[in-house]
């Protein structure tokens, strides 16, 4: 038998997507499963963007430019101008299948092997799968679910830092927490990040989706960061099209930007009908996002209000994207989640949850954490606080717990 | 100012994109510009793809799977049952974002950094990417224009195995030489494969595209090479929808499915309009391949002719796929190219190739060769040549060459 390389080897399963095959058995048995697992929202995709799609002439699906289309970076352009960017050029964007592949890209141009990252944690599974695919260490700033996933002193953060620190990594607001930085420590992780000559990787794709009146604010804003910064952007959680597969990088940096476009350039062409339909959708989308926000903001706090009414479970209220991290009082997430779609069932309904095992550096931490993303409908977020209530009670007995 | 990987330093330009820059430039001044640096066929997608498209009903673009949703994976097995593999089940295909993310996949799967894979050389410039990207060695075996690229015996394949060899890659038909292999290499090639306990990975995207009543014979045909064999497949020449993204790696070895499927979960999901376009073009396009088939072999007859009729141009007749590897009468084809674009019109019209310094391991050896796609109509191919003849001897001229 060949050898699988040790990168496949080390590679970590995604949490949100290796218990797939067991969500799919649950179907075919009949079984109606809640998916509270992935950000995947039951919202609509704007419809503007639906038109935009069903409407096209076009007789060839062609290649886009590897960077992206004109179109559609003029329709960035115009977008972060609106945020208050207006020194940002279509020449500042590269256009990737995904927030997936701008955070791909963004670590091959920075880290080698054995390089290192610094992420707070718990954070997106996924971070560490790319930093594996490019042999990257991982380094873990903690926060805590007692304290509400509130961040340390940014002074942690520059203790990690060594020779082999590439990038700080951070996710704004933050999945799976809703962490939602100060201004105050983004001043500060600027300042840390000149001084150590390292980069920031801010993962910005929840901007829009932030509650209770607050707003994010963007690593964008520190001018003094042009060399030393990636912002990372998608459209899949801001008009709910997850599978068109558009996101983007944005850096003022020309030396980071030509180096990723080699990666971008090897791979040829981000995806073309997901561009004409995101650019479609930010001609107009503000009573779009309001409206979104506002559904996000009733889940969120319907969701908050029921999980932490069910015994032995604690869950900090977000301030942002649509996740919540929960602990559970059981003694394996991982095995609690696999068993929800296996072994349980009420009223031949299940949910789906996110083990968080696979969100921090060392899986022990998440070991009774699940994530839950408030992305159905609140009655659908009713439904699956009762069967997690009466799951909870059922797999303590079956376990003895 | 932060580092750079070496990763992204020692990454290459691609030949067929780096140029673009100055394409852009030549249109801003009005010149028209005949691609015959690219293999974006000015071919129509099949309508029933393009139709299926414009009358979804979907009102989400959701999150397909991972590994591509059932309904194409389902389109795809039936595709390769009636190409004579019928043991193949939707569980062997992997869906990815074109075949650019399958080569990811497959390399990424195999090969630790300074690991080795043997291609034939001239090969598609962007394998050497793709390996770059992953630190890992390409080992040339040497195919020459004077002998029309025909490969050496497959025992020098061999002689270039290495312990750090994981996978020798082909492509069948190849880019860009139009190479297609016999029965017999390829079973020496399999021979190969199992005695050193190394993975063949065939990309087979070229597949419908072969010409003079011959037929492509895929790796698949041989079973002993269950565990040793990744095929790389792509919607985007088969239909004309390179800007769909929609490719696909099979393997029959649950071990490389398992592994590669570990990288597709990080990434979540592959495009879900190119799905629903491509997995409609299978349902019926016999009549379809056989058209564009007949339409490229009259555009390789018109072409090769015309080619080898301009003083100093060399072009062996392609025997699949749709390029042709030329020599001509220059000193250096990335400044030919670049000229050609900066500093050359013929009323208000240029071409634009691909040099092949990128298409060898020794850069110098494709010093003189561009890659010539025959994707346009006869007309512009007409066109091209006559502005390919006068640029040459303009070129000529103004470098006394």
């Amino acid at each position: 038998m060949p050898k699988i390389s040790k990168r496949a080897q080390n590679m970590p399963a995604s949490p949100v997507r290796k218990l797939v095959p067991y969500a799919i058995q649950a179907k075919q048995k009949g079984i109606k499963v809640y998916h509270l697992n992935i950000g995947q929202p039951d919202i609509e995709t704007p419809q503007t963007a639906l038109d935009a799609v069903k409407n096209n002439h076009l007789k060839i699906y062609e290649y886009a430019l590897s960077e992206g289309n004109l179109e559609y970076r003029e329709a960035l352009q115009d977008y972060y101008h609106r945020l208050g960017f207006t020194d940002l050029t279509t020449k500042d964007f590269i256009v990737t299948n995904g927030g997936s592949e701008a955070l791909n890209f963004a670590i091959s141009t920075l880290c080698d092997d054995g390089d290192e990252v610094i992420i707070p944690e718990p954070y997106y599974a996924n971070y560490n799968g790319f930093a594996h695919t490019f042999n990257v260490n991982v380094v873990a700033v903690p926060s805590s679910i007692d304290t509400g996933f509130a961040l340390p002193p940014m002074e942690e953060f520059e203790k990690k830092i060594t020779e082999k620190t590439r990038a700080i990594i951070i996710c704004n607001p933050g999945n799976p927490t809703g962490y939602l930085y100060t201004r105050e420590e983004l001043e500060k992780l600027a300042q840390i990040a000149l001084k150590h000559d390292i980069v920031i990787i801010s993962d910005e794709v929840y901007r829009e989706y932030v509650y209770d009146g607050k707003h994010q604010i963007s690593m964008l804003e520190f001018n003094e960061l042009k060399d030393h910064c990636i912002i990372i952007d998608s459209e899949s959680k801001r008009y709910s099209m997850c599978g068109a597969r558009i996101g983007f990088m944005i850096t003022r940096s020309k030396k980071i930007h030509d180096a990723a476009m080699l990666f971008a350039q090897a791979r040829l062409s981000p995806v073309l009908l997901g561009q004409i339909a995101a650019a479609a959708a930010h001609q107009n989308d503000t009573e779009y996002i309001l409206k979104v926000r506002e559904e996000y903001t009733k889940r969120r706090n319907l969701l908050v209000d029921l999980l932490n009414g069910i015994p032995g479970v604690i869950c900090p209220k977000p301030k942002g994207a649509f996740y919540c991290g929960v602990e559970l009082p059981i003694d394996d997430s991982d095995k609690f989640a696999q068993w929800l779609l296996e072994s349980y069932s009420h009223n031949g309904e299940t949910i789906m949850v996110a083990p968080m095992s696979g969100f921090y550096s060392n899986p022990e931490l998440g070991k009774k954490q699940v994530r839950i993303a408030y992305v159905l409908k609140e009655d659908d977020l009713r439904r699956s606080a009762e069967l997690l209530q009466d799951a909870l009670k059922k797999y303590k007995e079956e376990f003895n717990l």
